[in-house]
């Protein structure tokens, strides 16, 4: 083990155990602090776009805003300074969410104007995700996930057919309605045929003709009926990672793993597990 | 037991065995007749609102709404006094529900121009819920109310996930698309990420130029996709949920449960079944 | 058996074979004959509701409205007058919708501008389902519907959810939002809460205020996570459905019905099967 | 094996192996080739449809337009010369769209204002799915098209029952609304009724009297429900054609089926498997 990755000591120590841990009263005080200084500074973003808000408002939002800003930022540094990698965690997704939640602060001060920046600050909500260490819902999002990616090759092909429905079914609504119906380009189109397809209908754009018309309900039909493909692969693979035998107990003797959970034999072996 | 803990006898117990029961013919009777006047009261409520009718027959459905409101709260006092505990049934669910059924109406007299919160009696409806004890209906609840509860920790994780898309979403398309084609405000424009990942689409607020497009076409077949999500969960949870009291058949020697249906050895002693 | 239940003889014997059975070559040919017949009339019904069609084709569309109307009626005495019992045929689900389909042409005749009631017609086309005697589908369909049946207790409670659901939230929109933003009575915004809970959306009335906004919000996302109920409903009892025993083979002995598809003496009385 | 049924050699079978496989280095740069080809080209028809950027790269999207027809046209004659069977690939549906890939671009030189013509091409993007030989995604494929095909029946009178429904609930609303409020004929109405069932919902015609938004209502609920079936119908296929593969072996000893595909003693007597 080399100097830079020994795990940090004394006071650095005490912070990581604050900072990323949740056993400690500390811990867990800490993580609850800053689930609500999110939210709060969330809600700070959301409240400055409102016009009406920030006319009034303005200087007490700028205010907590640069407030929440010192304290991601003095957050930030502990993490830095605490973990053993710090070039390790400022690289990870959620070392660059931490960063992107403060930068558009101080870049607001530099580029005049960059008030468009700011939205991006709504980012910070993610970092919630990072404190959210509750057992329950991380077997949840565990079962989820599993379930999601065992069936990534089966959503891949389902993505694939709607994207070339929607380029067909788009370009063939741009011959049927043409301009004059609102139907200007292809891309607007296949637009459209999103809308449409997934059920959204805006109805900024709507077939006029009695063939763009008949089309048009094809696409929905076919919108509604095909939903039914994701939904039946996410159960079928939900069903069977729920069903999956959560003891990943490996027989002693023969090293087989898959038992049942309450299974006292090895069904490979037959030896005492 | 207490004196106040004794249940009700005499007139009152009959006025419980009515009221709270309907296994005699008259509680069914008593039955029958509520649901009838909780469903008229529920239509005045309704009609009421509709200004052509109320402008013709306001006269009549004041003094009907007066009717419904008086027999309610003869039923409330009966219910009152027939319990063992008036006070944990007033401050129960239902309890609550009851006197909101009522009270609307009683100040009206007081506040002139509450008529606002005349809507708030359409709640009486949901004082039917209590009416419906069929088995049959009382046994799908009951499933359908466990597997909703076993999918929460990942009903959970669902909704916190849709509720930061819709924050990162909405902020986004406030960014692309800006106040001048009508994303306001960042709250405005998670109004429309919802009304859009949800499939909703009311076309009120719609994304004009490319890239907005772009964007919500990304949020459309994200929303169509998703859905799949929680509808697996579900499913899997009320199969589960129905599937479990298949075979209670336990091992005769070790007393064992859960054997598949066709087993004929115990899996845990080997015994037969 | 009495004189009148006795099944037709001679020619009335030839007639039931063809109109209500599938085996001979002439009841097959009949039988596309009639679907052709059946979607050529709601064809007919539909152009003739089309202005710029009716204005053009009128006489046509005319001649061949009565052209139909007068081979359905043929076709229904021959049924009637083919059948054991004519007025169990009469009263039946199929012999409603076979009257139906031809006396609006006639009272055409009698009551002028009865053209609203010619659109009924449209109701022929149910016919077809008679027709459809095809194995598969039938197969089909049956499963489907004891699916459906079987579901129908939890299905009730989840529609009467939904329409409580409705009402109340139906009756927050309309305090919240109230007549000056379109929500002018409670049964309109009950419209509404339907349109927007379904995902529907049409955009014809839409919320304006922010807490307006904020109640659809929950709103979609409780109509976008529901959805799941009855999926999940469905999914559990098609998929019991289909594991069900297939074998419809009747004991030759007792005639009980319900065997195992393996089974080989019936369960009730022992007789080889 | 008659002379014209021989596999092509020499450089014939040079030129299948590179084009038609994809087990050599050469085999693999040609398909990534070609789909780069495909995408861009299909990107071309689409931005030649805008027409601000149509007006300033006309001529280099025809340029580019002209270069990826070539190519095509090439690839096209030797898949024609170096297969064994050229009249059969021709007339297959992969022939077909390799031929509509590249025949608009050579008539729009013939047919003047053949532009219409030209959105046909957006057809080649289908062409990439015979390219897209990945073993991960196939088995995806192959899964998704055995549960859709095992639930034709089902899903055929599912289908036959959305149109008899639209049908008459579309002359319903004919009925009720009528012309004055837009619907206008019984196909508009029925068109409407597929935006309404589906749940699209674009708004552009929506009920306006009571019971027409009463009638509505219940079509939304209907449309909200039902698609709980197509779901139901897929899951149930998916989840049967998924658990397929599994082992189908039977016990030597007691001829039990139904093992775990790794088992390896019998679950009912112990014997080896």
């Amino acid at each position: 083990m080399t100097e830079s990755n020994r795990p940090p000591t004394g006071w650095r120590h005490r912070v990581h155990e604050i900072i990323f841990e949740a056993d400690t009263p500390l811990g867990k005080a800490f993580d609850v602090g800053l689930i609500l200084l999110i939210l709060l500074s969330t809600l700070t973003v959301m409240l400055e776009s409102v016009q009406t808000i920030s006319a009034s408002y303005g200087t007490v939002l700028r205010a907590a805003e640069w407030g929440f800003t010192i304290v991601f930022t003095v957050e930030y540094f502990l993490r830095l300074t605490s973990v053993t990698r710090p070039a390790k965690y400022a690289g990870s997704f959620f070392g660059v969410v931490d960063l992107v939640a403060i930068v558009p602060t101080y870049l607001s001060l530099i580029i005049p104007g960059g008030q468009a920046l700011l939205a991006v600050r709504a980012l910070r909500l993610l970092r919630i995700f990072r404190v959210l260490k509750l057992a329950h819902h991380l077997e949840g999002a565990r079962v989820l996930w599993r379930a999601l990616r065992a069936s990534r090759y089966k959503i891949t092909v389902f993505l694939a057919t709607i994207i070339t429905l929607v380029t067909i079914l788009g370009s063939l609504i741009y011959l049927v309605e043409g301009a004059e119906h609102g139907f200007t380009s292809i891309p607007l189109s296949m637009y459209w045929a999103i809308v449409t397809l997934t059920t959204v209908g805006y109805g900024d754009i709507a077939p006029q003709t009695v063939w763009g018309q008949a089309l048009a309900s094809v696409i929905m039909i076919i919108g509604y009926a095909i939903i039914a493909v994701p939904t039946g692969i996410i159960t079928v693979e939900l069903s069977r990672v729920s069903r999956e035998p959560i003891s990943t107990q490996a027989c002693p003797h023969c090293s087989a793993e898959g038992h049942d959970p309450d299974a006292v034999h090895c069904k490979l072996c037959g030896g005492t597990l």
